[in-house]
């Protein structure tokens, strides 16, 4: 069955990867699976056909024969389930693979969310330049710990899992800041995933469309 | 296998049942599994010995066997994949329950932990009043699209699932604000997830650790 997945029709970080859409293709590519992307402009992402698919207006989506799922975690799971490559076989580390997705996304996520909060969102705001640096200390208080986590390996949990895709993809949106540039082993990990082939035609994949004309 | 959990020793909410050990519990009343508690104080909770089970220094933790496991999601998901009634049979229901456990904990909850940062962690700030409406706001949207997915429905798709348990535990953080209350169908829907008797041997036990003389 084809799976189709949704995109921005312009990313609006023009093509830096940052965008949600580039954690799924990550894992379709991992996965070796072909995919179709439609594009969504930001005007359709809020009519009712795509509010169907998603509820909260956004991109992602994924569309597989009869099912239909937003949410980049659970689509990314949902991927690595069905294929190999993403998560281990070994029941014990599999539940550990997956509990570093959470992580990534509930534990990390929401501090660097607050970011694009504090610079975007309310970067106009009276307060913004006094409340950035407590934000900013947000972020390096969960870096310190995952980087203590981390330590010298070079995945979080043994091998490459779905857990690290997720990580990494969620660390790359502090590429910018200059943020991860202060944990050297961060960005090291950061480093060794943008590494990998498939993150590789991942990025392209999305740099075509946010640079087609 | 004893499964064996950790547990604020004395709750921040004073035993409103807010704290995710309460999300655990509730996995596990559902579940119809027995397990233990182990109380960790604030101080513990960043000593190395808790830091080896939970990098970020937070409860709860999951043990079984020679499984160590963090991060609330990743918890109850290895407890509903493990026993019956809280994924549906049908491979396609089951992804879309998981979806909804990552749409509570990446889509709603991060706007929902913003609002504890401004009121808490930000309230002596001199920002502190003038930002909480956009805060608010912000969470008003999310709670907007939710309410029009739900609709009519019990249930976010189908039965209850461990999407409803995550869900209903996010929405339940919102409680005390009365930002809830503009929305009737999602209260009703909380209102639910609280009538279900596992929650409500979940809340019975953590309330009971909170109140102990």
């Amino acid at each position: 069955m084809t799976i189709t997945i949704t995109a921005f029709e312009r990313s609006p970080d023009g093509g830096k990867g940052l965008a949600r859409d580039t954690r799924v293709r990550w894992a379709l590519e991992e996965a070796g699976r072909p995919y179709e992307v439609r594009l969504v402009s930001f005007k359709a992402m809020k009519e009712p056909a795509h509010l169907a698919l998603h509820p909260f207006g956004q991109i992602p989506t994924y569309e597989e024969g009869g099912l239909a799922l937003f949410e980049t975690g659970a689509i990314v799971f949902h991927i690595a389930e069905r294929h190999g490559g993403l998560l281990p076989d070994d029941a014990d580390a599999r539940a550990r693979a997956i509990m570093w997705m959470f992580a990534a996304l509930n534990s990390v996520e929401p501090a660097i969310l607050d970011l694009v909060i504090a610079k975007f969102v309310e970067g106009d705001k009276p307060w913004s330049k006094e409340r950035l640096p407590l934000v900013v200390d947000r972020i390096r208080d969960r870096l310190r710990q995952l980087s203590a986590r981390l330590g010298d390996a070079d995945w979080l949990d043994g091998g490459f899992s779905a857990g690290d895709l997720m990580m990494v993809s969620v660390l790359l949106r502090l590429k910018p800041s200059g943020i991860l540039g202060e944990f050297p082993s961060l960005a090291a990990y950061v480093a060794r995933g943008e590494a990998r082939p498939a993150y590789k035609r991942a990025f392209a994949a999305q740099l075509a469309v946010n640079t087609a004309g």
